[in-house]
């Protein structure tokens, strides 16, 4: 599972921060899922790794401007992936009549099928591989935080060790592999479980944005290894965070520590921490570890490996 | 009066090449005029010289995506310029639909005042210094043409001639500037005309797509300074050009030689002429020029400044 920031910056974009995307490359599998969609989301794709037409998921936190006004430029270039060019979009419930109504109003035929599905707190998708589950944040609208969780692969199965126990290759390994006993012709009894590697623990990526700081993104974010939460604002200018229904650094480091999570990556700032403030993105950082170490800052096309959990 | 081409690409962005707009720069004026407004148009001029708070009056083609995407990021995003930080907006009657849907949806707030023109075939704005006009042009959807005239500048009045001719300074000198015949008080009759150097006629700038070719095109494009007419295919593409009603090189240096215009700057490029095509956007140049000789390829940030006409 990988990582990539398309857009780090809140609003509005800079010359360096696209505003909000975040892309999530599947394991072992051509297939992307994007988590919000600004303006020019599709150009930093062009400008990226990532092939759009790879997209298979669209999750979208909240219908502000600067998370969702790239989705109709990108559906419209795209023929997106899946089974029959299909790509599944999941957000608050206006997103289906606000991409109609762009749709209607700009005449635009989708390269590819689309799908939107209003989501509610819960499981929003799954598939034998992931679940998706979401909660709602504390923003000025509603607003919901995405959490990905990867599901235990399968230990490996030790097939020396069965050839070992003098087991014949045949239909009795995919029984063993299940983990199943089974009884030999010689009148011996084998578990799988004692031929098979411990299952390896899947792994769980949450998107918490935008929100101030709220128990949801906490209970969210529950033993994560990757948690991208908002930090709009520095410390110092919390009651703009309370007022706007921001993050501040602390904030998304306060949940980072209560969830916990082992990696805490902070994105969405504020375009003020630029040269003439005396507060910098560092000073977010600082603020941040203070209280949660393991936390770092995104930036756009920074790339992000989720380790495996192998022992 | 100077043009940047902030986006040249048709239907799809490419690495090299942003979706539809162009900036007009007014003479003696902080002021600039958007023609249309691609996704991704604030991004652009973010790395161009204009400022995005500068812009006054936003003229939109058509509501095909790719000239309007960016109209609800840009207007979120910037305070921009005129009185009261009013920006007016000229285009297809959906458009005004279409924005109400987004800043519903979106709960957009925009930064300035913003007002909404439907066009209608002939005059959209006039000022003290310029005519904006637009006529139907022929694409799968309604889609109009605009012509910006300046008007006639008034010549300058030559005080140094007038005192030589012993014309006292005070309000008469008023009157000769704006060309009056006047007597002076010994009896003598002069007209304000041999005062003022000649009027220099005002320029013209014209901007057509998308499109076919059209006679409206033609006729709203004689004797501009510079047309900027889409050119989507080679003329070898004339099939898809007539299916999708787009324009081929050809045709748009037919509108020029018809019109006829001092010089013709090509636009709107389908990104299908890249590497790997045999057809290279160097031999749209060549056709049209065949025809039309003054004839330019635009590109992303291209500058151009519309000569006056100073004797
Ligand atoms: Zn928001
Ligand atoms: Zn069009």
């Amino acid at each position: 599972m990988e990582i990539t920031f398309l857009g780090t910056s809140s609003g509005v974009p800079t010359r360096s921060r696209n505003v909000s995307s975040v892309a999530l490359r599947l394991p072992q599998k051509s297939e992307i899922w994007l988590f919000d969609c600004g303006e020019g989301t599709q150009h930093q794709l062009l400008r990226s790794d990532l092939k759009s037409s790879q997209i298979r998921r669209i999750f979208i936190t909240h219908m502000h401007g600067d998370h969702i006004f790239g989705l109709m430029g990108l559906l419209a270039s795209t023929g997106l992936a899946g089974a029959k060019g299909q790509v599944d979009i999941y957000g608050p419930p206006e997103l289906k009549d606000y991409l109609n109504a762009c749709v209607r109003y700009s005449h635009t035929h989708f390269a590819s099928r689309v799908q939107v599905h209003p989501v509610q707190p819960g499981v929003v998708f799954e598939n034998d591989q992931f679940t998706v589950t979401c909660n709602p944040l504390k923003h000025r609208i509603p607003a919901y935080g995405y959490a990905v969780t990867e599901k235990d692969r399968p230990g490996r199965f030790d097939v020396e060790k069965a050839k070992a126990l003098g087991i014949p290759p045949g239909p009795i390994y995919g029984d063993l592999k299940k983990g199943e006993t089974v009884t030999l012709e010689d009148g011996r009894q084998v578990s799988g479980k004692d031929l098979c590697e411990p299952d390896e623990p899947g792994r769980k990526f949450v998107y918490c944005t935008d929100t101030v700081f709220t128990e949801n993104a906490v209970d969210l974010a529950a033993d994560a290894d990757v948690l991208i939460h908002e930090a709009t604002f520095a410390h110092q200018d919390a009651e703009m965070a309370f007022e706007r229904l921001h993050s501040t650094s602390t904030m998304a480091a306060q949940v980072a520590l209560a969830a916990p999570v082992k990696q805490l990556i902070m994105t969405h700032f504020s375009p003020r921490y630029a040269p003439g403030n005396p507060i910098r993105l560092n000073n977010l950082l600082e603020e941040a570890q203070a209280i949660f170490p393991n936390t770092c800052l995104a930036h756009d096309f920074m790339v992000y490996e989720i380790p495996r959990h192998r022992d």
